[in-house]
């Protein structure tokens, strides 16, 4: 797919016949399909022959939606000694890498067709920490807020998943071309660097329940009904930016927080709490002042007694943004990483959020949060990282070319 | 599901509408569904809602075909002091919970439908180790090979990846509903038991590719294709014990090796020789000596100038059933718990192997592995543990009862 018009909305592309049953080693993308994703899989057309096209306007990943099954976020570093001709270079290679990968083939001289083949709407999106900007002498072109997010008072934030220097978010809905592309990126990364971590996350699989349907995180909650709906202006508005350098407009800014759940307590807690907590139903998504799912909550509300029904620190109250500027595209996964030999859940969230400028929105939504917000009883923020997500690059360039030259 | 003769076939059922969106708190079985779990999502009938029935002969997991997309393996140890009555109560409750789990309902007292609501086929099976048997007095009943299964020369067994007390196999297409029944699970166990190792375990996402087709491991190669065939006597006859104590006849033998697959060097190496190595060409799973992936390797078949095609040491020659006994049902799981900081794969196979001997087949087979076998190149068993499979139980029973008394 090749760059458009801000408004070109990024399709999925059903890779040929040729992807489920490879043969000669070659595969491409025979046809743009007009259905979007959503359409679901069925049996004459399995998803996994569904591809998402690299190049464009903004990269893929973000607008990507519904939110592809599995996630890996790769925290790296530059190796010390790294300079713009080795950062240059490795953006170069990993873009043509995540071209090819998205599109069902191996990197370039690889010689492997079968694991790329059915990428299931692969996507890999890159974004550049402090460290990288330092590296290439352009430091001044780093956000403050990508250089030092604010802290927190909630926050536990533990150094071995926090920072970096470069971010790789793969996504698929199938975690076997996931595990081939993240092994062949960072393959071609590891001369000039290192892994700093490595974060796993999932959402409900594909197909479990029916298309559209918001997914469930662990607490059981429908997470992200109140998000910019797919393709909307106002999901554009939140999340790209639209002033700046050439490589800059079309990009974004990522916050990703590791956020450690309470399961055990939490699933100890009366139901009427928990939905207090959030002051939405945990079947439906509901607001619990009434209405479907995708209605607000109403923060006014009164019961039969003339008390308010919702809490002034029920989260989606002090989440809920308050300018437009604070507006934001949630795009997170479930992690579990346990149990601990314990016994104890070593589970939560990997919260991401994708947002034009993450000091207009990330950090005062965060910060009323961390002052108020019921659900802080159990979550728990213990690792941070911020990213420029750089715009799209179309075909024979790479992410980041205005940055770092050609 | 209630218990059947050993002819029966263990079904998928589809859980009620109610299932889809969870409002009363209750979620029942509403029919048996006649077409197998095979015939794949649709829109109308969301794969989350199938659900496979607890109770019967044989315990769930084993012959639930094919695998599911995800697992999780813990092998957890019994806690120091326990004893027969505690083992019978754990045996009891996680029985109980499995049931509920794998019907689309909470643990009993846990006040949370949607969670567990869409199991996506989740299973639970139980496995029992040496130490399980001793914890109980009954140490005599413990098979020679599970007790102290063989090492092979190609060892390098780390004792963080082997052993244990009692096995947790926990499957599901879908990771949400997968990563709440574990922890209900272990949460019900750790008074009693602590986590020796746990171990995640992914085959491609269910409908990436059409219904039946076979799973592809991080070699790429399609694994599994010389399995018996689901619902086939062959089957039947390779994995369920037929002579023994009531609460083993119908029951199984597992034995989970932990592999190491040295994926840089395999994705390096040339096609022609993976696939020798192998005797099965990379794109279909067929015999390098012709026909379809369903036909068996001609050991004997030479090329044109009157050389063996097929190596003495290929993997399938050297695998390949000799004698009836040495049969077995593979039912593994890749794993990826890399990349490593060095940006180097941590990856591999979960080998689950289930048969009516461990003895007879695994052991054999392995040995010949072992001597030679030109996949030792790039594999390296790191984890070893085998476990007995009680038989299944029937409604208001619990696995291994028989074993460990009312
Ligand atoms: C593990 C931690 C968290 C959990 C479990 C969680 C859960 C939820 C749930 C269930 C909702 C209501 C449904 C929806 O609209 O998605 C929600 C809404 C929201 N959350 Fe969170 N959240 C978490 C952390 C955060 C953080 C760290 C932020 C940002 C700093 C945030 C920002 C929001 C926003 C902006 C909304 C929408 C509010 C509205 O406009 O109605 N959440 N969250
Ligand atoms: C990571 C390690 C391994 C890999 C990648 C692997 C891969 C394969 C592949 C690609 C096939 C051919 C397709 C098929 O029939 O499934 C195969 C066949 C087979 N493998 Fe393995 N295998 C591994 C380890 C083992 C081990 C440890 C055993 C048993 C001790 C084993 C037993 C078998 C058997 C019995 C067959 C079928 C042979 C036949 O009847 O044609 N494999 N394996």
């Amino acid at each position: 797919m090749s760059a458009g018009g801000p408004s070109l909305r990024r399709r999925a592309v059903l890779l040929g016949a040729a992807a489920a049953a490879v043969g000669g080693g070659t595969v491409t993308a025979l046809a743009a399909r007009d259905a979007e994703p959503e359409a679901g899989p069925s049996a004459a057309a399995p998803m996994g022959a569904e591809g998402i096209g690299f190049h464009g306007v903004h990269q893929p990943g973000i607008d990507t939606l519904p939110a592809q099954a599995h996630a890996v976020f790769l925290g790296l570093d530059l190796r010390p000694g790294t300079g713009p001709a080795d950062v240059r270079r490795l953006m170069r290679l990993l873009s043509d890498d995540a071209a090819r990968l998205m599109s069902g083939r191996p990197p370039l001289a690889a010689e492997d067709p079968e694991l790329p083949a059915l990428p299931s709407r692969l996507t890999v999106t890159f974004g550049f920490g402090p460290g990288l900007f330092d590296a290439v002498g352009r430091g001044g072109d780093c956000p403050a807020v990508v250089r030092e997010l604010p802290t927190f008072p909630t926050d536990r934030l533990e150094p071995r998943w926090s920072g970096g220097d470069l971010l790789l978010q793969v996504c698929s809905d199938d975690p076997v071309p996931l595990s081939y592309a993240v092994r062949r990126l960072v393959r071609d990364a590891r001369s000039v660097t290192s892994v700093r971590w490595m974060q796993r996350g999932f959402n409900p699989a594909r197909g479990s329940e029916p298309a559209g349907t918001t997914p469930r995180n662990l607490f059981g909650q429908r997470d992200g009904t109140a998000n910019p709906a797919a393709g909307s202006p106002e999901l554009a508005e939140a999340v790209w930016v639209r002033d700046g350098p050439s490589w800059l407009v079309g990009g974004s800014m990522l916050v990703l927080r590791r956020i450690r759940m309470d399961l055990d307590t939490w699933d100890d807690f009366g139901r009427v709490g928990k939905e207090m907590a959030v002051a939405r139903r945990l079947d439906t998504g509901a607001p619990v002042t009434g209405g479907g799912e995708f209605d607000e909550v109403d923060p006014l509300a009164v019961d039969g007694r003339g008390m308010p029904v919702v809490a002034a620190s029920a989260h989606v109250a002090r989440a809920k943004a308050r300018t437009p500027a604070e507006r934001m595209l949630r795009r997170g996964y479930s992690y579990d990483d346990g149990p601990t030999a314990d016994g104890k859940p070593d589970a939560g969230q990997l919260f991401a959020a994708y947002q034009a400028d993450a000091a207009t929105a990330f950090v005062p939504v965060q910060a009323r949060l961390a002052e108020s917000d019921v659900m802080n009883l159990w979550v728990t923020h213990v690792g941070s990282a911020a990213f420029v997500i750089p715009a799209g690059c179309v075909e024979g360039e790479f992410v980041g070319q205005g940055l770092l030259g050609a």
